[in-house]
């Protein structure tokens, strides 16, 4: 039987706080399809503030604001945006942008730190105008934090270069931002600015900030003014959509200053499943809340009866591939949370933790 | 200054009650994306058993119910959808099952009670078997009640009919239930009857059932199943959608109660309209909670000056066209506020209230 | 044993001339694709000239002809076009706009005689600026003769009426003129002039014209350099395709010439047809080269009996109903023919004829 | 001023044969969408036998075939297809399998040889039973000669491994057949041989072959059928296409036979250009018609300008990069134009022809 759990599958996970359950329960609402709900109004005003954009649309999760946005963009029919090969909009979210808006996707060899290269990106951008075989590249997608590629971050530098290529083209810079708010603390430089080169952006709010539900979009008023209309498409105006964005509120305020102890908290995992015979990981290439790790060859146990293992003494993680395991923190795992999990790493891959507490 | 607001424009404007609030501070929650959601899933259950179908999912709104379900039901390309030219779907959901899911719709002519004629539906069917110039009809939609005619009840008897057209030629039925609460008190037949012959449906719990937030589509398991990842491609999977889901419970079980009120009180209000000179309706037509009136020629004041008259003491009405107007009640409208409306309504066209108060 | 075929399904089972034959066999042709065909730009700059507009691309059919209009003024998604309800386009056309093109098509009643009324033309034109629930009308499109309401001719009054709405809108105006040649000599009036108000035009050479195969589509160069990249798209764009446009230039400089005996001969037909007991049609709504006629109740056989034995003397029609039938008139029928399918249709719907041949 | 061409573009540039010519001015032709055109229908069967398949359909051109194979393997909203980064489809088609289609693309790198490595294929290949995120595979496509590679050969052995691949995921195999003569020619092996593992393939007959205007698709009877109408939809159904068929027949009896000599000029050509100080290629590498080589980085003159010179001396090939070019053979061209061309890149890249010209 499980005693204690610890779910390290996502920062999705999270549990509403609270000080969100009594925002919830407070919340002023209004239909916020026929007129405005002043809670919404107030967290898109707020988030506009944060990320140093003009406006800002909630939406009821980080795929629809990605998928708004690239479809704002790219909303002349024969449309291709150039993207990661391993980033979350190509890989985890359906192929909507082509399913279901239509766009062609380009993608570029994602580096391990998340980059890819400019010169690759450049190489990639075409142009019907000379050549009737092509689609039209309208879009650049970056992803900071990579999801991916172990949560890794973009910096102001990189983003800026990739921002001067796509005003060198005509193109638009999109940035899904999920986790913006742990490269920002990781990177010590404030979100507005990591999203500076960005024509628009969407920002998790129910990843490591733990509100229960919802992302924003920001952008210029008149991009935002689009993805009000493009939203309601997809179906995701909602009614008295303040309950949520009250929640959000509090996670804006309160949450986002613990995320530091999460990076913490996830260096400390990190080193010591790095200590663990059997499992490698790189502890440098840790920089925000999450940890990619392989079982090795040889080790004890696979992956797989790694994670079965684990979930019978309640530790949760996602297996990524035949040797991959992914571990997210967030504000609801403790230290010793960690110390918990850790000590059942080490009994599954070494059996002597299980030995010393063996009957 | 505005001392008295009576919302009239929809029955979605209405707040969450205080037993949806303690609900949604309270309501046990997980991530719907990863796991279940047990608010969510009690919710689905429900809603299950209360429409007769094996199963159903929760959606962000009415638009993405019907979008995902027409979707679902013409998952092939080169699909069409016979619908009424006046319906809900092809008139105010943005053309989305074309835009966007590449669904070509044939209407067929809205009757003034919102049904279509059968041999209109039959003629309009088509198999490009022989023909290689058709689409192939895939699917026929119906609305009950239906909104755009005043709010109208289609009779089960008529439903069955369309059901048998539908099964005749290998076709699925899809109903439109944003208000199928109120056409079964209205008809005094069960929701889960009037949805027998539909192979899918979705019910909305933010218009008469006054939740923040929500509809639910349901159906049979193969259908919910595709539908789960289609509400996830268009960005509509929530994390701890529960918030909402609770809610949407209390409404379930409370709101719906009131709902033969809101009738009562939408036939007083029609009545007493009618007895204003200056305006015409049927006051037989209203079935449910929905009015349409118009501004007769002649009148006093134009539609357009009555609804900015109205305004301005706080009676809001939707204006349909140069001369219509319509007014829908919910469970926050009182008999006071009917009064209040009628007042005003009185005064806007015939003058009297106004000198009476006058100055 | 058919010893004469007198094939009236339609203009397009034409079989090229000697003239044709030769020009095709010494055409100057290029690579279309990779340069310019000589004979397909001596055949654009001609038609660009005939209907008076800047420029035309050939397209392999009708169908894409119209396709690649609609999509190119219709290129931003949530695009909506207005037709009629009756048009080649939403009826015999698969669909495409939408299945392909994720356009929204928003029909009008079509009247008899092709047209449909201005002021629902107008009643249906949406602008979602102030409204997030309409898909924006960007097009509205014609059809010169309208084909399946028997040929009729839109006059110059109306389509420039047509043409003045669309502009006060800052709408475009498409006009699929797949037989706008029969058009202008019914009315006497230059093809220019007709498409005047038009921002682009489909005109069909294979049908009354005879051309082997091919349409052309003219508009304005930005309209056209669009269209040519949207024809590749499409997989519209040919190598040598100048064998095809060098029979289309002999069909445009001779055939064309016999549209007015077409019409004749026609004419000749559906007064013969009405005089047979037992068929009913409107010879005064026979304005060009096509006859809808229907097999009256209590008629002697069926109208798909009647096509069956007609079938058996090798006079071939379309059958469109349970009652009507369509005959279809070009320069490769001569009154003879006429006579002999009269004599035809006679004998199948009195008897009398193969009495008299009988044995 | 230019005395003499050799057009080295592509192998579409050639002009019909004298044989061709009698043949289409003497075709026997039908309306190929009402009824079958006879000289259609005589090429599609003999297609199909040729590839070893069920049934074929002429379509206008080489995207047109890969579209709408693409399009009816993929004709489930969600789908997605496996294919080469470097593939004619993903690069060279518009985008248009997404674009106009909708689906969803998945590159793999491709090798030089032009294969992919068949476990990078498998690693891709995604099902969202378990995995809501993720879009269906549902095809596999091979490119084969693969032009961007250079025109290298896929073998019957790695072709015949991805087949099983394919058949083990329960996906569809397309080959892009545009050059698969080639490569027949090239590997000695049968064009049905080498087509064996797919479902359907596409055959260009206006490159190499030399007809005018033209692909074959071919696979199963049901495939074929859903290409009809596909094709209709797109606007690729012609009417008297016999004309253009009757070509493509002799193109197949007898321009096939040539192939083997282009191969060898080919070679000739690759051997000469790569003993030219200044330029640099793979001679093994060049396997059929296709020559892609390099000026290397010191050469007298950038790859540009070389380009600009040839042109005018009347030498036409196609720059692919800053330092890359391509050169195409087929059967209009000579030895003597393989010598005269030679002899032009020796004079551009050495001076010392142009000296002993020079004045």
């Amino acid at each position: 039987m499980v005693t204690r759990t610890v779910d390290l599958r996502s920062d999705t996970v999270t549990k509403p706080t609270e000080a969100m359950r009594a925002a919830m329960a407070n919340a002023e609402v209004d239909d916020d399809v026929l007129s405005y709900d002043p809670s919404a109004l107030r967290l898109e005003t707020e988030m506009a503030k944060v990320t140093g954009k003009e406006a800002a649309l909630f939406v009821p999760s980080g795929t629809m604001g990605n998928l708004v946005s690239v479809l704002v963009h790219c909303n002349i029919r024969g449309s291709e945006v150039i993207l990661g090969n391993n980033c979350h909009i190509h890989i985890y979210e359906n192929g909507g942008i082509s399913t279901i808006g239509g766009v062609h996707p380009r993608t570029v060899k994602n580096n391990d730190d998340g980059t890819m290269d400019i010169d690759l990106i450049e190489a990639a951008i075409r142009d019907p105008r000379g050549e009737i075989v092509f689609p039209t590249t309208r879009l650049i997608c970056l992803e900071n934090t990579q999801a991916n590629c172990g949560g890794r971050c973009l910096s102001v530098e990189y983003t800026d270069k990739v921002g001067e290529l796509a005003k060198k083209h005509g193109l638009k810079l999109h940035i899904d931002g999920a986790r913006i708010f742990n490269a920002s603390i990781a990177l010590g430089v404030p979100v507005h600015r990591l999203l500076q080169a960005a024509d628009s952006a969407s920002v998790c709010l129910s990843k490591g900030l733990g509100a229960p539900v919802g992302s924003v979009i920001v952008g210029s008023k008149s991009f935002i003014a689009k993805a009000r209309i493009l939203r309601k498409t997809l179906g995701g105006g909602m009614r008295q959509v303040g309950i949520l964005c009250a929640a959000a509120l509090v996670a804006l305020h309160e949450t986002v200053l613990k995320l530091e102890d999460d990076h913490k908290k996830t260096k400390m995992l990190a080193e010591g499943l790095n200590q663990i015979k059997g499992l490698r990981l790189n502890v440098a290439a840790v920089e925000t809340n999450i940890i990619f790790f392989d079982v090795v060859e040889g080790a004890k146990i696979t992956a797989e009866k790694l994670c079965k293992n684990l979930e019978q003494h309640g530790i949760l993680v996602m297996q990524e591939s035949p040797v991959r395991i992914r571990a997210v923190l967030h504000h609801q795992i403790s230290e010793s949370d960690v110390q918990y999990a850790l000590s059942c790493f080490k009994q599954a891959l070494t059996g002597r933790v299980q030995e010393e507490n063996g009957n």
